[in-house]
């Protein structure tokens, strides 16, 4: 797409699964915890070849949580949600989730004959909120076979916990692999003003391959870090060399395409 | 506002100026990068009193960064966007702000004049692209009087590298000002289950004041963090108070409502 005299924007192939991520928390948003949850699903979503799309971190608001996880779930194939799970006044990301799909909140029996096993006589009432769920939500069981995640259609929705978070990911990461993509970097000696022609020319030779131009202020060998990344690894080798033939010998260092994910 | 069956969500005195920030790159959401800019302004905003209530994460989509920037804009009081300024094709937060806002892409007579002021011979044409802006944009200066901010009405657009971007936020602070905050938390040794009836109790009792739960699995001297906050000393003191005294000696370490951003 053209946006301007010699200006195109890459046209990444669309053929990998796609996700958003919307973490819930107040504690976030006002600093009382460093985010931890999306950095970590960052890497795991690379290496599972899923095109990850969006992040958005909004407040403990139910209107806000369920607007912007509808939203995410009509657009991409995946959703995962962080946060506001538990017994407490501030976890409402289940009615929020309900809301959003136009259902309401059912105490589920097997998470509820799961919550009744685990806590026995030391149940609080308040307790039995962790079996309280969207109708019409299933549990998604990994190898773990006590705690399952809650879905709702795409939207997987997961606790705020940094490592229960990993913990039931990593449970159940197996069913979202899809294909690996090709990644390849150049670190140059050149300013990205003077870049751009070239970049320019690329971008419009292989417009499978989205190619990222980060220019580095702090670093004393090299000025812009230039990654290459797409779906087929003939496209982005080829971008690769045209680019480095280009660039010449102010290329300070490449790093080859090679499959990421698998 | 009742969400259910004994429960009760926060209702957050809202005099506070509201943020948002949208953070525009690829390289975040495929883990090139870690995101270093909301997670320093998150601290910049909770120091100046602002209330950031959401981050958004986005890919370089031209029509994708144009619309999460306008509903920022219209949700919020300050919008904060980082990335996608440079002279580059993946470069597009310009033409997308405009976009987003229905007006074009201009070449800022102050803005080319200081562009070809620091590059003098050695300008490259690309380099140009740093004076184009949104039509209407304003030059927001700080201290730095050399290359200032730009802004289109209540979104400033700043730059993603993050020694550029904190440099940038840093040199026009100020101008977010606002009234400081109230905050203290108390660590206690319950279950949130057991937690849950209290919390609701001083809920209810001071609307003025968010508390925040946080249960913590890997702690060994506490089960849960709660963390009260609000504009009003008076509030958070009186919940605080209220809180400690029900939880009596089963509260492991106090800290005392004290203000924040002073």
């Amino acid at each position: 797409m053209s946006i301007g005299p010699g200006l195109t924007m890459p046209c990444y192939a669309r053929d990998m699964p796609t996700a958003g991520i919307v973490i819930i928390g107040d504690e976030i948003l006002s600093g009382k915890f460093a985010e931890e949850n999306a950095a970590f699903l960052i890497g795991e979503l690379r290496a599972l070849g899923v095109d990850l799309r969006r992040i958005t971190v909004v407040p403990d608001d139910l209107e806000d949580i369920a607007a912007t996880v509808l939203d995410c779930s009509r657009r991409f194939d995946y959703v995962f949600t962080s946060g506001g799970v538990g017994p407490t006044h501030d976890d409402i990301t289940m009615a929020a989730i309900a809301k959003g799909f136009g259902t309401t909140i059912m105490r589920h029996p097997d998470l509820e004959a799961r919550v009744r096993g685990y806590w026995k006589d030391k149940l609080a009432d308040a307790n039995l909120r962790l079996a309280d769920v969207p109708d019409g939500a299933e549990l998604v069981y990994g190898k773990d076979q006590i705690w399952p995640v809650v879905a709702l259609k795409n939207v997987f929705i997961m606790p705020g916990v940094p490592t229960l978070f990993r913990r039931k990911f990593v449970d159940i990461r197996d069913r979202f692999r899809a294909e690996p993509v090709t990644a390849a970097r150049l670190y140059v000696d050149v300013e990205e003003g003077e870049l751009a022609p070239s970049l320019d020319a690329v971008v419009a030779r292989y417009p499978s391959v989205k190619i990222g131009s980060y220019p580095r202020f702090s670093e004393k060998d090299f000025k812009v870090l230039v990654t290459l990344e797409g779906p087929s690894t003939d496209d982005v080798s080829g971008a690769f060399e045209m680019l480095a033939s280009t660039i010449g010998p102010r290329v300070i260092r490449r790093e080859e395409p090679q499959r990421v994910g698998e």
